[in-house]
């Protein structure tokens, strides 16, 4: 069996990502599609529309063979830090070939700005350091560092998706990692495109349009299973945890908010100060923000403080490789590969997590804790059974 | 100008209440009267019905002249410590009455009482730590203490009332007082009585009565100011607070909740174990309860839990005595007073809080701040902005 992974949120799941998975089996010849998926939080900082196991639900009846889990830890991280945790679950799962989909579709021109980047590595990093100094967010300090250091690429390091692309690619590299990395090319719809246009639209669209109960956009949009978990599940946006979030800044002194992760450089008395002026998430952000700090990056400090991630934590264990791998759902087809790879597993493989099983299975808990707690209590008790319970079979 | 003081909660404020503060007036013919009352949690651990603000507002329409606010700190705590504070402000105030509801109307007994207590003091605290090393709660620790030690007296003090009035004179012989205590006897309705049977009925019932909207009933028991605001102010109870007790527990480790004050003897332990088990308040507490730890102990524990109130700062500041003198509101009576003892005052006397001010007031806006998390975040910072005003002036 020869296998490939994809790293994916499917927040929710799309044409595009259907696309995505088609393409990509084609692409390498696989015959076992893997996801690692992040969970219940995104990797922009934001709350899942749908739990982890709906999403999950959605990957499997859209042919993905195996879905893992990029631990909470990892997923809620900068670009880096994300491709560094999911690439080496598929390292672990010794997956033959990695596809991403980016805006040009060609290998060839991130091989191009690696080779790039490494040959100006020392001056990237001076630009760079000098320009966050300079009080630039991360984002414009590295476009800056790209341009300044002289990096001759035809990559446009602008887009998100050719981001995290290029940081897969570093971080197979990073761990001498085997996996053949392509890329396909995304087809219309950019990622921050606002309003669905046709059958190919992007998440955020399809969020918003959602939430405007503009369905049979919606519909022309996402597969059939999409369109249905979207009518019957419990779906989640920051607003509804902004009470829970106001609550955490004005009762918890600044001390105590400056062990969150991601609370530095004084933020704590910045959310302090503007949290009783804010009747929303959107206008707290907006009141918080300065040039210094990307939207995102402060969505990420929210849901560290929603989730209550410890700084002690994040020094203990993101530095570190993935310690498990963790099923949340497969076919029969993933089944046979997981049986296939069993033995050569360097890490221990979780088909459901326990209380005190590993810190870090201990802040999932915890921040799936924190996801479903705007729910009623018995159905938020409910959700969190399928923490610990076995993983979706279909 | 004389002054009488009493200490009150106003949970609400009803028609023996009412009787209570014509009664005091009558007795010590005192021509002015003062409230010390608890904030937006009561000394049994649960959240005021009503605010402070309107709970002040219904004092002064019913007789009282100035209403002083017993620190949160210092009220949501055994019945000792609720009265060492509330005596300790009085005596800072230099009032020269103080009077109490009891069963018997008799502080002979109560004299009676505390003169056998210290005879036997030595018994008595041996017979108690006895008691509670065999795992009694202290309420019948106590009892059997008093029972046992041989201390020879009528007074019942199995009644809240009692135990307070018996902890009022105790605090105010330890602050070596020139107060005046005395006690006029209750008039029906025992504390804990739990529907209402006539124009004087416990604030219990009235709560339940109110809840199960039995407002015909209710309107019998109160005067016109509290049966109109309970109709017009947001009401509160455990139950809408179950929710956000719930993610705390969940989402803070064993050893966080362990820095609550009131948090011992691993009861963060007995807490994690049957939060997710439990679907409201009321089932929460029944879990959690054992032969140790009393309903009353259990919700004190649940309100720190809440406000954050963390160990260390107990034993900074609960030792001392009261810092400051807090006005809620007065009439042109109460101002007179105020004006004819400011030169007397030992302690600041604050009108309104700020942020940074002291730091039983930071805990006192944490208090007030996990009370009002339960409301539209609009509300509740206009809720919020009362601490920061000038008191109530009628």
């Amino acid at each position: 069996m020869e296998a490939c992974g994809l790293i994916v949120e499917y927040n929710p799941l799309h044409n595009g990502h259907v696309y995505h998975i088609q393409q990509a089996q084609k692409l390498t010849g696989s015959d076992c599609t893997i996801a690692v998926m992040s969970g219940n939080f995104t990797q922009r900082g934001e709350p899942a529309i749908m739990d982890k196991f709906s999403r999950t639900k959605a990957a499997l009846s859209a042919g993905v063979d195996l879905v893992v889990e990029l631990p909470f830890l990892f997923a809620v991280q900068h670009a880096d830090l994300f491709a560094k945790g999911a690439v080496s679950i598929l390292e672990a799962l010794k997956v033959e070939h990695l596809v991403f989909g980016s805006e040009n579709g060609s290998i060839a021109s991130f091989h191009q700005a690696l080779k790039e980047r490494e040959k100006n590595q020392s001056a990237f990093e001076t630009v760079l350091k000098q320009q966050l100094e300079n009080g630039f967010s991360y984002p414009e300090a590295n476009r800056a560092a790209y341009e300044l250091a002289g990096i001759n690429s035809t990559l446009d390091l602008s887009s998100p998706n050719n981001i995290l692309g290029f940081a897969y690619l570093r971080a197979a590299k990073a761990l001498d990692s085997p996996i053949k990395v392509d890329t396909i090319r995304r087809i219309q719809a950019g990622y921050h495109e606002q309003s669905i246009t046709g059958p190919i639209a992007s998440a955020t669209s399809i969020r918003s349009a959602w939430q405007d109960e503009k369905s049979r956009e919606v519909k022309a949009a996402v597969p059939e299973k999409t369109f249905e978990l979207l009518g019957t599940e419990e779906l989640h946006s920051w607003e509804s945890y902004f009470p829970l979030l106001r609550y955490l800044i004005l009762t918890r002194p600044a001390e105590a908010l400056h062990q969150i992760h991601g609370m530095d450089e004084g933020l704590e008395y910045r959310f302090k100060k503007y949290i009783n002026q804010s009747l929303n998430f959107q206008q707290f952000l907006s009141l918080i923000k300065t040039k210094r700090y990307t939207w995102t990056r402060l969505q990420r400090v929210c849901v560290h403080l929603l989730s209550n991630t410890q700084k002690h934590l994040i020094h203990e264990y993101l530095g570190a490789a993935v310690p498990y791998i963790r099923i949340l759902g497969m076919t029969k087809n993933g089944q046979a590969f997981l049986s296939s790879r069993k033995k050569q597993l360097d890490i221990p493989l979780y088909t459901q997590l326990k209380d005190g099983m590993h810190p870090v299975a201990d802040i999932e808990l915890q921040a799936t804790d924190a996801y479903y707690s705007i729910l009623p209590p018995e159905v938020a008790a409910a959700s969190r059974r399928q923490e610990i319970s076995p993983p979706i079979f279909v």
